[in-house]
């Protein structure tokens, strides 16, 4: 009979997950293990995901970045995906999901949790969905079992953690239609659940079948991602009737999860104005019972298509330092296009900066050293250990390589006017004088 | 005799400036003429700047954004500066700072000037610095009559606004060498200066004849721009003594150029841990009497070069919501090299969503809309709308051509599975049965 993480750690056991998250992030064994026992950190890690390199999510841990990849309808092919998987992991990401929802998705997963050495994620409302269409030729068409199968085959599979939209009730779906909203439903998964309570008449088979699925999670410790459905899709929806109804709903799921000894997460919004953000990061913790916010963005403005890893990042920075414990990220094609290679590289170190400017006001070990080692780097006008320090090498190495002969101590911005060599000079001359 | 802008506002004067202003911004005519009055708007208009397009700097008017160009030592071509500078402008920049090192500082200038229908800003004590290393062989070799010339020659070529850096004072070096800093001064001015005071055993010339240079900014209406010499060049640095005693004697210059009618805007840091800015926004309205405010970044991290336009758009948009009113854009070149054309595009982009993020929450008019419009076009899936919609239309254009098939309504990342389009048929259904 194997444990959860929190099973475990309840029992005061100290499995080898929690030893190697302790370690890394210098946090004392026993905090950690008090942590996951009582949910205030998830180690995501399926016992069927073999080659996984354990993270922790949550309380006193650095802010982690997730990756979204996968295939969709229109680029069904596995292959780049797992190029994008490398590219992610290279990058900082210290998770993936796989969103896949191409003509095999099957094989997609099967490859990416093959070569995955961080956690992943999948969303199976989405093979569920794409299968029903396919064999009952509608969402709306798709059975309770069909969801509960696809659940239990992506958790024996190695899932680390899976997105589910058990929070969507039928009384969530009264609110946000008798308050109205701008954009209603714009997540994928809270769309098909949406669609096929109506069309069905029932109420959301993943929130009735909630027991089942926490069965199918504990036995695999899948931690469970209770997906917000109904988050925000623009600014002027954010912080409404609807959000904050099913919010409550997760905050009840969070505790019966615990009850079963299964970890747990919870997602946020979304598009959400910057003086709203700090706000909702306390209102899940307290709502939540402190259980680990993940969030999308959340995106500070909706005006800013082929820009929103950054409109993301101002809003990721906002809401870590309030409280989210894992920041999912948002690439340059958001709203656009399935995201290329390049924006996958663009998405995760982005978002690995907001997560790094929150780890340095949240006190995370390590964080502050990491920018004070720049500072002397700079002042030493030391460049390789500049270009060695920075949080993408590669890409600072490159931009001072194109504009700058070599071998040269200033830049080529203030050339023979550099302030950091003439205070050298100076200041350093007078202070010996002293 | 002409009149400065806050001259004529207490004079009960309206201005062609202000009729703009009031009108553009959709503030009440007789509250701009006050705010202009009192100080708290400064319009940055030079009597010499002929094909100005005037633009308010302060209290209740959405956040402007400036873009740094000009030549350098390594590259002393004025020509491909107008190219940045037209770049700037199309990318809705609302001021330049011509920054020139390079051979021909006032050729630079007059092309500069005589192309930009925006704000022109410059810093005198380039100019100034660049002469004195040429003509007397150092820096330190500069006279003050030296800089009071270049800065009357600037004024009468039509600068609208002059970064001086009259707050690095003895008292302020010293407190800093008291106290102990990671990075000394890393402002470019603000290091020429602090090494001729060394050198010299002299005070700030900016600071002994500051009345002289109120005189000049009074007769062509130059705005003073408070340089902050001192500001932070790594967190470890933010909001320490050094900062703070010159931030005092800024407060007190802001007055004096009031009791003389020059308008003034205030510089302020640099790099600030997020949690920070907030108070360093406050503690400069406070100390500053409401001047307006015109910050550098903050950047919330050292480590990350190549993509401090990033690390800027993050603290910017905290920066704004507190009150500051002016961002000057970070380039990806920052701390690497002198920007190229794209660095600038990216830059007044990203830090214009900064503003636009601020400007929300601030409730300056219009801003809303703006959002609201974008997510009525998203839910109608009205794809030429959203194009249009967009901060920057031709990435988000180019970005979306590039991976979707032409005429289509989804995007390639949820292809046949839009929420949007299966919320639009289902809730919509649902509705009508109502």
């Amino acid at each position: 009979m194997t444990m959860t993480q929190m099973q475990a750690a309840r029992a005061g056991k100290i499995t080898d997950e929690m030893k190697i998250v302790a370690q890394e992030e210098k946090m004392d064994i026993n905090v950690l293990k008090e942590r996951v026992a009582n949910g205030t950190i998830a180690i995501c890690a399926n016992i069927n995901h073999k080659n996984l390199h354990p993270y922790g999510v949550g309380e006193g841990l650095c802010t982690k970045v997730n990756a979204n990849i996968g295939t969709s309808s229109a680029f069904p092919d596995p292959e780049p995906e797992i190029e994008k998987l490398n590219i992610a992991i290279a990058a900082g990401a210290h998770s993936v999901m796989d969103l896949s929802t191409g003509n095999n998705i099957d094989a997609s997963r099967h490859a990416i949790l093959e070569h995955s050495t961080v956690m992943v994620g999948t969303v199976p409302i989405y093979q569920a969905t794409v299968t029903a269409i396919k064999e009952r030729g509608a969402v709306v068409k798709m059975t309770e079992d069909d969801l509960l199968h696809t659940i239990e085959k992506q958790a024996k599979d190695g899932a680390d953690f899976m997105t589910i939209h058990c929070g969507v009730t039928m009384d969530v779906i009264n609110r946000m239609r008798a308050e109205g909203r701008y954009m209603d439903v714009v997540s994928r998964g809270g769309s098909f659940i949406t669609g096929w309570m109506l069309y069905n008449e029932k109420n959301n088979p993943l929130y009735e079948r909630y027991d089942d699925i926490l069965d199918i999670c504990a036995k695999y410790d899948v931690t469970m991602s209770l997906g917000d459905g109904l988050r925000p899709g623009c600014l002027a929806d954010a912080t409404d009737h609807a959000q904050i109804q099913e919010l409550l709903n997760l905050g009840g799921l969070v505790k019966r999860a615990w009850d079963r000894g299964v970890q747990v997460m919870v997602e946020g919004p979304g598009h959400v104005p910057f003086d709203q953000i700090a706000t909702n990061m306390k209102l899940q913790k307290s709502l939540c019972h402190n259980a680990p916010f993940y969030v999308l963005g959340p995106l500070v403005t909706d005006v800013a298509p082929g820009y929103d890893h950054i409109t993301a990042a101002i809003g990721g920075t906002m809401a870590a330092v309030n409280g989210a414990d894992f920041l999912c990220y948002v690439t340059p094609a958001e709203h656009l296009a399935l995201p290329n290679n390049q924006d996958v590289k663009d998405g995760v170190i982005v978002t690995r900066i907001a997560a790094h400017a929150a780890d340095i006001v949240k006190g995370v070990p390590g964080a502050r050293e990491w920018d004070l080692n720049m500072a002397k780097a700079r002042k030493q006008l030391d460049w390789e250990a500049q270009m060695k320090l920075a949080i993408d090498p590669q890409t600072a190495r490159e931009k001072r390589a194109s504009r700058n002969p070599e071998g040269t101590t200033a830049c080529s911005m203030c050339g023979d006017y550099c302030a950091v060599e003439i205070v050298n000079k100076y200041l350093g001359a007078t202070i010996e004088h002293c």
